[in-house]
């Protein structure tokens, strides 16, 4: 079998169109803002992607651009602006800003991509609320295509703050036994060839092949690679697909992860 | 090997004493309050243990008893007095009282026992603060006794608030790849005879003996049990410690604990 993220992505945006719509009917126009500091390459195709989303579905977007002397107060701006539901803080922040502290002064109720400290906890006292978008669209994707999750084994490759760590949690809520393994991880091919369900999230073009794999078990690859201009993820999906059902890269958690970052601007403009 | 609690529990209490001495020399008595609604046995023995500590170390102990009609405005009072350093929210609360509501409301700068969502979150973000004294006592005793944590395989049984989950991102952090279990974990015994360390927190008097674990690992009990009136872990020592070291119950994790409480008392008292 292959995971599509389409359908689930679909799916999720026909709902936030919906919502959208109600919520413009009672005078609130949802609103993000991106606060941007850095013009990378990388940054703009995501920012553009955002906007392409948000213009689709009625979401007023818009971007805010800063620097090291005047981020703090820009945020708090958005943080008190009632007409801004959503804030993203773009990665990198300037040189000598310390990006924690400016997630521990972000409004936790417009940190549409989970990342305060106080949305995180709420994860491990199983109340999540804005929750790390590719995590969650994680578990949406393995929900929705019916993958059992009561008591099965699910290894987790990468121990990110934005992957790993809360998709860890959100499975043992769903009474998984998970292991997270990363680049200090003894004897890897053990832990990955044993598990019912494998997530990988490490940054490395197609390191995983059938080896990895147990037959019959499912991968999730959360992997963005860029090899010889084409995207490809850290599974490699020929190898794996043979004896085990994958998730698309494009077109798999990607998507879906968008899907659920505009879900998450909604749900602040309806104040949860 | 036997590993005792009690010499880094010593330790970490004779440097908290230090503190306390400097801190009162510059004006600041370290003080704590406990807010209690409930008054079963093993509430007062558990605050009775902890007026001992705090009256040994020279730190301020006083209880605040409350109910459900006025437990929000005790804790707004305690947040806001300035000569009071740590709060302990005492569990159960009142029914008809979100406990939830109360931890987001707890100053997390007074949080000692670790358990607002803030506090929790930062152990996700790397920058833990003040974390819950269990899970911390559990790093400090495996690192007092210099286990190797890097690469470790660690297994965790039980996936709890205050020990499981905050553990398992402490030990992430240590380079150790951990998996967590539960009660739906399939094949238990497989997940802790093939671990180097084995973290038991489940309140099973004794589940756990010699077939459950690898020769020469370690295990952590975590455990509290009362059986014909004394106290037990949830690991069989005398069966166990024939092939592992194993941390002793009474005299183990517990009561590194409560040193590492008082520890935070004073880590408030001093702004961090």
């Amino acid at each position: 079998m292959i995971l599509d993220g389409i359908g689930l992505a679909n799916k999720i945006k026909n709902e936030v169109r919906e919502e959208v719509k109600t919520l413009k009917s009672k005078g609130i126009t949802p609103a993000l803002r991106c606060l941007v500091s850095s013009n990378d390459k990388s940054t703009r195709v995501y920012l553009n992607s955002i906007k392409r989303n948000c213009d689709k579905l009625g979401i007023d977007y818009a971007e805010v651009e800063t620097n090291s002397k005047n981020i703090m107060e820009d945020l708090k701006s958005l943080n008190e602006d009632d007409k801004v539901h959503g804030v993203m803080l773009m990665h990198p922040v300037p040189t000598g800003v310390d990006e924690i502290s400016l997630l521990d002064m972000l409004n936790p109720q417009k940190d549409v991509e989970g990342r305060t400290p106080k949305n995180l906890g709420k994860i491990l006292l199983d109340i999540p609320l804005l929750v790390p978008c590719t995590a969650q669209a994680v578990v949406e994707l393995l929900e929705y295509y019916n993958i059992p999750l009561k008591g099965a084994d699910v290894t987790i490759v990468g121990r990110s703050t934005t992957v790993g760590k809360p998709l860890s949690l959100l499975l043992m809520s769903r009474n998984a036994t998970i292991t997270v393994c990363h680049s200090k991880t003894r004897n890897l091919i053990e832990k990955t060839r044993h598990a019912d369900v494998v997530v990988v999230a490490i940054g490395k073009a197609k390191m995983i092949d059938e080896n990895w794999i147990k037959e019959g078990s499912v991968v999730v690859d959360v992997g963005i690679n860029v090899v010889n201009g084409k995207i490809v993820g850290d599974v490699d999906f020929d190898s794996v697909s043979k004896k085990a059902s994958v998730s698309k890269v494009p077109g798999g958690v990607g998507t879906v992860t968008n899907a659920i970052l505009m879900r998450n601007v909604v749900r602040s403009a309806k104040g949860m």
